[in-house]
This record gives structure tokens, C-alpha cells and sequence, in this order.
């Protein structure tokens, strides 16, 4: 996925707006001239952490209030309005784990759908210390545990798995040797 | 990711319906008895297709008027109101390409994005013929090519490439021969 897939262009005027989504539409000019109305939505960014704990990574079960699955996932959530998404990746990591990090890297930065003005940012957070208690709001069900960096790849495979904009690069590191050595040396040093 | 993931529920109400997104929103009891509005949005389904040639594949480069770059897809498009999902993908790939087949198999069925109600159906369509001449709207401009089967698989390493719902499965392909060989010979007898 390419970053910056579906800007809203300036011109755009907002039409409606909910408690998650905006809804934005202009006047397009087609290929032969003629015009339609486009639409294209807008949505609080969303950032997740990859986050290292001596030799393995931390990951979670989530439950939400409208399904009865729990989903594995990796910390994350929704940025505020006006946070940086790298604070957004520190007040959730706090928040659903108690976990911190003194040492923040960005992974990936993917617009992953079309016709959604949205990004999502992928954080990488070495030598996570547990220094507080988790604080999950009425909104979800959280457990967190410690995983090998092979049984996170395996996550993969897991169709309940929460965190699909990372699934193609976790395959890619299992056909490829070097890549998974590379991330595995960038994760734990 | 699992089928059905994200429906709306029954006592939803539409709170906005745009040209291509309606809005839905209800009271979501929390897990500590308070409540919030949820929102969640439905768009029309999608359709796309693997379509054989021989022993190749059919491929396009697609634009669209709001972009100026060009798109490897699978012909494809979105359900019409009413329109059975198969019926849309024959009829979205004679208009996009001019072929047809007799031999038609659903391979996948999606949900690909969270808190939106939208299904992606891929298809497999065997041994296609050209029978027609393609009718493009004013909204896209497409060219058709043939590739082989392992050129397909390598477009899952395009980041331009328009079909992200199936890159999870063409990259297991290529992690795992007997997977491989298995859909290879599902698509070409």
C-alpha cells in the first residue's frame, strides 16, 4: 500500500460528519468531461506499536463491546484530535499494557483502503518497561502477554488477527531470510 | 480476515446516506453498563476476478480521473443495487475487458476493513474468451494484458497493485509450493 492513496482534495466540502467518520464530496471532472459527485471519507488516524520486552514482544487479546470474539492484536488505538501519532503510540501503549518505552521508531506509515482519508502508523518500541498499570476504558477487554518473534510472525495466519496492515510484511519476512533477520536485528538490536 | 466481520446491527438507524456511504449509528451498552453511539458505514459490495486465459492470466492497468497514476488490478468493480455478486463480476469484467467464461467459482469472500458492512468477492474465472469489445465509463480508463501465473503472484510485491484483499494469499503461495501448486491447478485444470 502506498502512503498518501486518498488525499481529499481542498476543493472538497465536508457533507456530513458522525462520532468516527466525516463524509467529503466534490464535483470531479471525468475523463471526457463530464462531471460526477466523488465522495471520499475521513477518519481519526490509528496507530499501533510492535513493542519489544527483553527478547520477545508484547502482544494482546482485545475484546470490544458489540462482538463476542477476542481478537489478538498488537497495542494501538485511535489518535485524539490534534495528538502527534507518536504520542497517540505512547498513551495507548500506557494505557492497554503499562507499558513504556524509552527508544520510538516508525515502522510503516499506510493509507490502507481506498476512498478513506486515513493513516496508519506503525511504531516500533524497544526494551519496554512495565512502569504503570493498564487502563482500558468501558469500550474494550485487554490482556497482554509476551510472545516469541517466530510466534508473533505466526500471527499471520491468524484470521481473527487485528492488526492487517502488517500481515503482508510478516509473510514477506518468512519467505525472505534476510528481511526477517533485519527486522529481528532492528527489533532487539 | 473472517467473513461477516463488521455488520451493522438490526436496531441501527441510517443517520446519512451519500452517493457511494451510508452513516449507521446506535447505543452500544459498554461493558460497565454506560452507553456510547457507535457508528459503522456500509458501501456496495465489490466484486473482482482471476481470470485464465489459456495458461495466463488477465491483468490491467487502470486510472482513475482523480489520480494520474496507473493501477495493476484484476478486472473487477462494484456490485449494482439488487445485483447478485457473480452477475456483477461477469458483467464488470465483459465491460472492462471484453471476455467472458463458462466456468466461473467464488474463491473468496471478505470483509477487508473495520466498522464498515462491505464484502469483497473474489472470483476465479476459467478459460475466458473474448466475445465482446470492452465498454469503459467515463470514470476509468483500462488497458488488459496477459501474464503468466508467476508473474501474477509477483504483483503482490507491487505496492501499487489494486487487489490488497488477495495479497495475503499470493504471498502464502509463494512461502508454500504445495498452497501454490494446489490454486494453480484450481485455476487451470
Amino acid at each position: 500500500m502506498s502512503t498518501r492513496r486518498n488525499p481529499i482534495p481542498e476543493h472538497a466540502r465536508m457533507v456530513f460528519k458522525g462520532v468516527l467518520f466525516e463524509v467529503w464530496q466534490w464535483e470531479q471532472e471525468m475523463f471526457d468531461g463530464s462531471k460526477q459527485t466523488f465522495e471520499r471519507l475521513r477518519r481519526p488516524n490509528t496507530v499501533q506499536v510492535v513493542a519489544t520486552v527483553g527478547d520477545e514482544i508484547l502482544i494482546q487479546d482485545e475484546r470490544q463491546p458489540d462482538s463476542s470474539r477476542a481478537f489478538p492484536s498488537i497495542p494501538g488505538g485511535r489518535a485524539d484530535e490534534g495528538e502527534a501519532p507518536l504520542e497517540s503510540a505512547k498513551r495507548e501503549m500506557m494505557e492497554e499494557t503499562g507499558y513504556s518505552s524509552e527508544d520510538w521508531e516508525l515502522w510503516k506509515e499506510e493509507n490502507p483502503v481506498g476512498k478513506i482519508q486515513w493513516t496508519v502508523y506503525t511504531y516500533i518500541a524497544r526494551n519496554c518497561k512495565k512502569t504503570g498499570e493498564p487502563h482500558t476504558d468501558a469500550g474494550e477487554k485487554i490482556s497482554s502477554k509476551l510472545v516469541s518473534f517466530n510466534e508473533f510472525l505466526a500471527l499471520a495466519d491468524d484470521s481473527n488477527f487485528y492488526s492487517p496492515e502488517i500481515v503482508p510484511e510478516m509473510l514477506r519476512m518468512r519467505i525472505d531470510t534476510a528481511r526477517r533477520e533485519e527486522f529481528k536485528n532492528r527489533l532487539f538490536g
